[in-house]
């Protein structure tokens, strides 16, 4: 069984869920215990009513350096030489991420040290994402033969497609700065005020109606795959549902009455 | 009958309509009664020969707060508890959003004060949009209960997953130079520019074809839901009725012979 | 016949094919004799082993016009109006641009002078794009009567839509520092190193597994145009093909043991 440390949990008093990446030695890697500890971790927090909002931070110079290669190497040694290994660890990373996108809750990572190849998926993957200045990102799959290429689909749904072909043809380095002009993150701070800014952050979003938070990010996702007419088909529906649920009733009436709202579903 | 003076009209010689919000005591929420304005000034100007360029002003602190709250709660006192009626709004507002888009004529939006929820949907919507440097921006639904699930779709055409999704999630005010950086307006000028340089883009605009005006932007936001294959093909297809209208010929001859274009759809 | 100096090629023994315009008389003008010759040089590069990376570069102020309008507008004389020979030329540049997008090597742009129309196009549809500072780039048609429908395509691909509309709608020049931060390319250096600039990335780049470019060149174009559960399924097919694929097996025994990778195909 493996070690349940790798992954902390810490839940504070608000609703805020810090997940902590602590397999330091591996640099954080993907493993298959880490996969099945994130994947679990976001299914209980996002069916846990206590918690409101999901940070992810990590432990070490590395936030993550994607994959386990030792683990995934061993694996050739099948008959099929490592196919249908390799097969169940992308199908179980890809739900990771996609467990990330599809969470109810929202989730902010809290980048420091370097993320790498599904690393950089992982901040790539999550809603928002706060980097120390002296955080760095890279694809760099290229340099050893194995393309980005589950990295790459949450990368370019973050970034223009120059500046996701640059980091995945080159494996360059792209330091905090840099990520936030392109989008990967949403700023990058100075590493002494990174858990404060974010903790604001995640406090901020976590005095919000999780009903609210939930509706919304469910759609956020569903309508940016739509064309336009479909979009607003499908967002105009979710309007007037928000609008006949007990939250945005007493979230409007406390704005008209000038008062602090009582979230329901708080 | 609703006051008409909540949008107030004024054409150019050089064929520029500004259309200015006006229902400043409402800080120019889409009400009914506005969003109607609007609705109608944007069918009618996109029919009507001697318009060129629409601009979108406001006057008064906020260019537009969005949906009009009072309105819409009263709307909850209905049997059915204002389904009906919230379908109805949303409905109408998404159709004088997506009015905008397929008006033939290009729409600028000129903004100052604060764009919220709605109202930044609105310029969100404009085919371009210059700030005074002072404007801001947000989607703030969230801090009632009611998440911009309609602003969203516009603004997640306009800027990154990461960028829409701390607008959303926060609900926080953007200085305008920061959504300039962001993308959801073209540039962020000092206030008393604001004016000078958007009619400046606009006369310039209105001095084109209007036929390759109204060809362009339609082909635009039609190609953009394209996959590539089938973007080239239609795109194709429209550069070769556009080569074969009155207008190109005259300004490839014109541009050949080094002469000022004549244009038919003036 | 045409002139093959047009578009002059030079392989380096590292395996950097560059490719410059140079009917500089024509200001590069993607002429029908142009476009055959640059969808011969891609496609010819695409299947030739030696080649690893193409760099694009220009000669002459101007680093391409786009479409040549004498040559355009003499085809009017046809019986059909030049109907059959407009969409003849735009299916033949469309079908160069794609072959860009679709060509198994990586392509760079190496910008100088203006690029405009067909040739902002151009610089768009290459996957990455370094620009002299003094470089500028401009979809101009809207001059002339003939919106640039075929180069929204690409660019609209690249910039957020209110960049690609100003661009569109104004026909402005862009200063290469604006287009980098645009997206459009992916830096702006100065002229004296915009040549050391890309060859030292195509360097880096050419370093590289072939397969690897490949395999993930066409993987990341494909699964762009995905939803994104389709996108992780069809990435981790790609990712475990990948993995079966020598040079992955090669680059991750080599990364493990601290020794440089031999590449089957270098």
């Amino acid at each position: 069984m493996s070690d349940p440390n790798i992954l902390l949990r810490a839940l504070s008093a608000d609703g805020i869920l810090r997940l902590t990446l602590n397999d330091v030695a591996r640099r954080n890697a993907l493993s298959e215990a880490m996969l099945a500890q994130l994947g679990a971790a976001f299914a209980e927090a996002g069916a846990a009513r206590a918690v409101r909002v999901i940070v992810l931070a990590a432990n070490g110079p590395a936030f993550c350096a994607g994959h386990d290669l030792k683990e995934l190497t061993a694996g050739r040694k099948a008959p099929d030489r490592g196919r249908a290994y390799f097969a169940q660890v992308m199908a179980q990373c890809s739900g990771v991420m996609q467990g990330i996108v599809n969470c109810p809750k929202p989730v902010i990572a809290e980048v420091t040290g370097v993320a790498t190849a599904a690393g950089c998926q992982l901040v790539a993957s999550c809603d928002l994402a706060i980097a120390a200045e002296s955080a760095r990102f890279s694809t760099p799959g290229v340099h050893i033969g194995l393309f980005c290429s589950t990295p790459m689909v949450a990368l370019s749904r973050n970034v223009t497609n120059k500046h996701a072909m640059e980091m995945l043809l080159t494996g360059d380095m792209i330091p905090a700065p840099r990520a936030a002009d392109m989008g990967l993150v949403n700023s990058a701070v100075p590493e002494a005020d990174l858990t404060c800014t974010v903790m604001e952050m995640a406090r901020k979003i976590a005095s919000k109606s999780s009903m609210t938070l939930a509706t919304g990010k469910r759609a956020y996702y569903a309508q940016r795959q739509m064309p336009l007419a479909d979009a607003y088909d499908y967002a105009s529906h979710v309007m007037v549902e928000n609008m006949l649920a007990h939250d945005a009733e007493e979230g409007i009436d406390a704005f008209i009455a000038k008062r602090a709202a009582q979230w329901q579903d708080k």
